[in-house]
């Protein structure tokens, strides 16, 4: 029963104990004195009922009470001291600022802006397999914070696979683990910058992201014109910039291949400037008419800082990829990933290993070539019977295709009659780096998620939508 | 046969061709050549056999070797030109610099450094689980990009976990999953120096990381005196800062809980000097003798950026935490969670959900805490029985314990002796941001790791080892 010279205010409000459930009878009214406290049912100041009271009117104990109360006051949300009654304290959050609504992403019905993967083709059974292996044989070391680098059983692996599949030469004591090609590039950028570096050459038309990154940690990028053998590089040598960041195997948005020249010119350029090349090695092993072309960091291991990951060979959400680093540079690299947190979950980095050394990562790649490459074909079918000024670029690889749009056609206005027609795109002015008039506009087409009747519905709304 | 005319320089190297092996012989010729060539093997300018002569010597059809020459031409390792032998290319990487051997991590039979868990008591087959069930049920968006903020899933679980765990008051619209507490805070303090912030407060002493992390950011890390009470809010006040990065549930590595008075004062000072606490909720919820005190995220959401993990709660090597942002840095948080690769695994982000909901996190906690409170008994009865005049710091809680050494006794004396009798330890003055003379050495170990017997060994041969 409650004392008569204290007033119950809790009595108002219903406080239900649950003396079967999981959590104490402790727990419980804690948990909801401070839920009252902090949505301001219990405003600041409110006198509480005396441990004994409360106790009384609830039939439990007077230490349950006693406890929640002296937790509440350790938290700040109820004061308390000698011979005065508890009350809720002034900074009790009960005046919480209320909370915006979140930014939607928009939504299209078809989505053909980026370049990701066939994500429903994504082998998640054998992907199971491969963690289970990892959850049983992973050392407790993996489980700790391991080795900056990664784990040295996927660093092996990747040594083997890189250089069977990519033609590169990977040193697992140089290899470094990271969360994707955007992780390692932005640590990449960063240990540059320490190093001095001020500016790095991005290819123009080039990923909008390779900029992003850049400036983010410092670094003035520069663009360098891409033409159809690739980054020009006697603009590149004229430009004075000491790094450049590449796409050799597959160029974005542009879908050329850097040709065996330039690829000649451009590991010259890197050892008379005394430079370093980022080679981002996206999308490079979906080459549909050939074998790809092998890794430049295979030719130049110490002029060619080597990116990769599973985001195209697999999915963006496995946040794995690799860094091949020249061997002056690991260690910086290594900080690096260590203060950004980099490798990526040992659970995960193990299960990719095992992946890698069943060949499931081939066996997949080699099921998708065929599937990406007939989406393709639907694609350019597509522009040749409802664009016949348009023409598609590049070589037959990757997942995505460029889109060059008419004379006269503009960018902006195909893309947004598109999007009110429910088809996401993307145009190329976006991975402009300089805005030339004279440039035609241009559309970047992401293929791979496709299925083929979906992407032939698509990009018919997309013809009639200009 | 052979062309007379024609050297077969490749004669004297043996190429083993695998007739029934999963490569085609295409495939094994490139490789094979690339590898001798990058390897040195095949010199720079060395004249290659005819394509025909290749093919008669080696019994396979012309083709295959024009393909694999084409191949390597196209990737620089050979050039080739209308009418003139293929040779090897004077790019060709056979003069690789020699590879550094890897730096060496030191090894101690007994490692008492570091504040991690129990990774041996990591609860494989139940976190297996729930990354089965991750695989059956992630939707497709999670294997893509997804949200830069993390899985809405996750989101929507921590908010459930950290309201009840931790008396926190997380929005899943302001909830920024990252890799752990380092990825996390990196990320803020480059939004802080993005805003202007040029400084921010650390307690000393403090987690020595906070300092680097900090600093890489381009923020001044300013030293703020802890005492028992812990960190002192009238000389933060003093130092003018407008941040400061505090660890309020169990202070590293003193080992001392924020008063009830100061957490008032703390918010106050928040309040006053318009400014931001970053509350790092390191190995809150290993508390011994009581109810750990509730998150001060939960009493002010938006003077609190709140930063956890699942560092100590599971494993490192995880890679899983998450940032409750105040809803105005929301967004900025977002934009470089993106850039920095921040959602780790989508896969895991789903299986902690999973686990979450469950309520596999509450009941490996409960089943850790009373072994490592037994630890800890260990440990402070070791340092009774062998150190007399040393002194163990702060509460029961955590993973950790501050050995202040007694007057005189030398942090580094101890520390080396210790390290040549195969104990690792680490010094205060790792964590100390200013050195004072008169300050009283000590060491911060971690019990978390090791079984009662082995702790008891180390701490007899770090005894011994003064």
């Amino acid at each position: 029963m409650a004392d008569p010279g204290e007033p119950v205010v809790l009595g108002e409000l219903l406080v239900v104990l649950d003396r079967e459930g999981s959590a104490t009878l402790h727990e419980q009214l804690e948990l909801w004195l401070r839920d009252q406290v902090r949505t301001g049912r219990l405003a600041t100041g409110t006198r509480l009922p005396s441990s004994r009271a409360l106790a009384a009117a609830l039939g439990i104990s007077r230490g349950v009470v006693l406890e929640a109360y002296s937790q509440l006051v350790a938290e700040g949300y109820l004061t308390a001291s000698q011979g005065a009654p508890t009350r809720v304290a002034a900074t009790s959050g009960s005046e919480r600022a209320p909370v915006a609504a979140g930014a939607l992403a928009t939504r299209h019905a078809y989505d053909l802006r980026s370049g990701v993967p066939d994500l429903a083709a994504f082998p998640r059974e054998r992907w199971l397999r491969s963690v289970r292996a990892a959850l049983r044989e992973a050392p407790l070391d993996a489980l700790g914070d391991g080795d900056p680098r990664g784990e040295p059983r996927l660093r092996d692996e990747l040594m083997r696979y890189l250089g069977r599949a990519r033609g590169a030469a990977p040193e697992p004591e140089h290899t470094v683990v990271c969360a994707g090609f955007t992780q390692g590039f932005a640590i990449l950028c960063r240990s540059l910058r320490d190093r001095g570096v001020e500016r790095i050459a991005v290819e123009d038309p080039g990923w909008a992201r390779h900029r992003a990154i850049a400036e983010r940690a410092g670094l003035e990028p520069v663009p360098v014109p891409v033409d159809g053998d690739g980054i020009d590089v006697a603009a590149l040598a004229a430009s004075g910039c000491e790094c450049a960041v590449v796409t050799p195997a597959h160029q974005f948005p542009s879908g050329v291949v850097l040709s065996a020249e330039r690829r000649a010119a451009l590991l010259d350029w890197a050892d008379e400037a005394d430079g370093l090349i980022v080679e981002d090695d996206y999308d490079s092993e979906l080459r549909y008419d050939r074998v790809a072309v092998g890794a430049l960091q295979g030719l130049a291991p110490e002029r060619v800082c080597h990116i990769g990951s599973v985001s195209v060979r697999l999915a963006p959400g496995l946040r794995l990829g690799w860094v091949l680093s020249p061997s002056w540079l690991t260690g910086e690299l290594t900080y690096e990933t260590a203060l950004a947190e980099g490798p990526a979950s040992a659970v995960a980095q193990v299960a990719l290993a095992d992946f890698l050394a069943r060949g499931e990562l081939d066996r997949h790649l080699r099921r998708m070539r065929p599937v990406y490459r007939r989406r393709r074909s639907v694609l350019l079918d597509a522009v040749a019977r409802w664009w016949p000024r348009a023409s598609v670029l590049g070589v037959p690889a990757g997942v995505f295709a460029l889109v060059l749009l008419g004379e006269g056609v503009e960018e902006e206005t195909v893309a947004s009659a598109a999007a009110r027609a429910g088809v996401g795109v993307e145009g190329l002015s976006a991975h402009r780096h300089r805005q030339l008039d004279s440039a035609r506009g241009g559309l970047v087409l992401g293929f791979g998620g496709m299925s083929e009747p979906a992407l032939e519905r698509a990009m018919e709304l997309l013809a009639s939508a200009r």
